[in-house]
């Protein structure tokens, strides 16, 4: 089986997917699936399918399909999710405290072990069972506590400045959630920037696009059938 | 100037990237700007941004560069900020609040007009100036006020048999926050789905990675120099 190396990034940014898509699987029971089936439920070609877990080797076979709890187990063990990664979250406004308690952490590979922000109002505080702790403690919570992932979701103005001290305090990680394209420049370092702003704003094409070609109907039809 | 036909869907999902750069300029009071400085501000390369924006014509001038606020109103035209689509969020549970309160609808060419619920403790409150609803008068409500796109904040169990319904009341677009990928084989609807978990996976296999290939320490230089 080729070493996690071999697998290349585009490759790996699908994997979620089909981890979410075998998960579901076996909950209802599944234990086979052909790369056909799969495809289907997936919205993608079998041969898609097959290219992307070829790259793991032997958990497909002719005629009897993808074990779905072995796919499900390498596909967890490429993504590291049987790691645990120390998280901290910094900022609890309306989004990070979201983050903090709608997210599963500890399923992705993660253990969120301290939440941070700068106003009075919210230090103190508990969030998804931690205290909310001045920012001022960072630096010393970094050293003591060695977090390896940061989770921003503070204002743009505060992001570069604050990312380059996490940087030197040892974080190797980003999970961006702040309107700021975090720099990438740092050796070693790997950022996730999410951000919803791009993700509303290309709906709003797409559905307007829909009107411009005349594929939508201005007003909706009120005789239409419900289902 | 082509029509929008002509922008591929590749283009469109780099606009909005764009959109947020010339923004940020135009704030910082620049008014030209060349397709080497975008580029490297951006992280891309000048071939690549001048391929992209070429689609729309007439906004680079040899030798002058960009005109940022030409370039960043013909982005906002295209991806269709100047119009207003009417929009629902069903599910107010900490992500769907947090999506409510934290995003600017406004700007990114929706109009917030109904939040809806199931949970008796949270119709009736209010949420970003508006009165959450009770979920059961949704079908009434799509009806009289014709909303085009649903914002799902809803558990995967419930999205699949909500978002039939709300095609069949007049909703064209989705954006998808439930852990379900929404079904796209409706014609002329679009979904937009977003799955943070999977960029947490993402970030999970990218800073494990770092790891396994020796790129960062396993624990944090505590002699690091400060920034």
């Amino acid at each position: 089986m080729p070493k996690n190396q071999a697998v290349s990034l585009s490759v790996v940014r699908r994997l979620p997917r089909y981890h979410r898509f075998l998960e579901d699987l076996l909950k209802s029971g599944v234990t086979r699936i052909s790369s056909r089936e799969l495809a289907q439920i997936m919205g993608l070609t079998a041969s898609q399918i097959r290219q992307d877990l070829n790259c793991f080797g032997g958990f497909g076979q002719q005629g009897y399909g993808y074990n779905v709890e072995a796919l499900l187990g390498e596909i967890s063990r490429i993504l590291g999710l049987d790691h645990t990664l120390r998280a901290i979250l910094i900022g609890v406004g309306n989004l990070g405290r979201a983050i903090a308690t709608h997210m599963s952490f500890e399923t992705r590979g993660f253990d969120l072990v301290g939440i941070f922000d700068k106003s009075e109002r919210l230090i103190g505080t508990r969030v998804k069972g931690l205290e909310v702790q001045d920012i001022a403690s960072l630096r010393e919570f970094c050293f003591r506590e060695q977090p390896q992932v940061a989770v921003l979701c503070i204002p743009q103005e505060a992001a570069q400045v604050l990312a380059d001290n996490l940087v030197s305090w040892g974080i190797k990680g980003f999970w961006n959630f702040s309107h700021y394209d975090l720099a990438m420049d740092y050796k070693g370092i790997v950022v996730e920037n999410v951000h919803m702003g791009d993700s509303l704003m290309t709906l709003a094409y797409q559905v307007n696009d829909l009107f411009h070609r005349g594929l939508a109907e201005k007003e909706a039809d009120a005789s239409a059938v419900e289902k």
